[in-house]
């Protein structure tokens, strides 16, 4: 499937909401819940998705068409949410996430990319040359990737607890 | 975590909300796509929560309170909702699964169950007995799985398009 601006929009512009219905208000038990150490929980996940709001995916799109692919991009903070996250609850991080992804379709909607500019070339810090369609549908994927985490992580809660359908809920098998 | 009313009903609760605002007035090559040959599409996947609405999961646990683990549960059909769904759009799906869950959601309720109940025993065509903490916990699982598999389905969609990011994205990866 190529990247279309009339289907990713829908998606992007969804997943505030998404979570919001997922999570919100639900027991800490299963928000704070990890599946190992080292792993993220979905408050953890949250806090993720707002920091690539703040200064991957919009930034980028403006640094590409800034510099092309002459300048690479400044490098994503995977875990910068950590920190960020501190003393702010789940509740906060949602509103924060929905306020702060309107905002930046608003800011892409502003430039009034075509499908020409789907071409237009950026660097990676790592990868090299990579382009405006491909930035754009990791945006998208980026998002179903931690939707599927999330719902991961709290079914995998239950492993022990499902007893024998273990073997049938293929989420519950180590990735 | 052990299954406790009080953690799982907030999440079996929201799961046709959850489901409404990920899919509902979304394009059809999102929703109608699949990952290959006789895989389930989004739009299959909320035919089959539909069907364990109607025939497994509150059916089973009226089951189990009146034969005990004497008589087995009827088989469920897996994909019994390839010709149930046939002729409906998408948007009537999510309303009858979310009319069926809140409707069995209320059975559940008047059942009265209690911490006691959560041991009862039943009996499984395949794996023999199963208690109900199993069961109801079951149905949790199987929800997190499903809402897991639709964005999986979403995101492969994007597979190619992607380009080197593709090596980030785990849900990307054939499982």
């Amino acid at each position: 499937m190529e990247f279309r601006f009339d289907e990713a929009l829908p998606l992007l512009r969804r997943t505030p909401a998404v979570l919001t219905e997922l999570l919100g208000g639900l027991p800490g038990r299963w928000t704070d819940a990890v599946e190992g150490p080292g792993t993220w929980s979905p408050f953890d996940v949250v806090g993720h998705l707002i920091h690539g709001e703040r200064t991957d995916w919009i930034p980028r799109v403006e640094h590409m068409l800034r510099h092309g692919d002459e300048v690479p991009f400044p490098p994503f903070d995977r875990e910068a949410m950590f920190a960020a996250s501190r003393g702010l609850s789940l509740d906060q991080l949602l509103d924060t996430f929905g306020e702060l992804r309107a905002a930046n379709l608003d800011r892409l909607a502003a430039m009034g990319l075509t499908e020409v500019d789907l071409g237009r070339r950026g660097r990676h810090p790592e990868f090299g040359v990579v382009t405006m369609s491909q930035h754009l549908s990791t945006w998208v994927a980026h998002d179903l990737t931690h939707v599927g985490q999330i719902v991961r992580v709290m079914a995998r809660q239950y492993t022990e607890t499902v007893g024998p359908w273990r073997a049938y809920l293929s989420i519950l098998r180590p990735s």
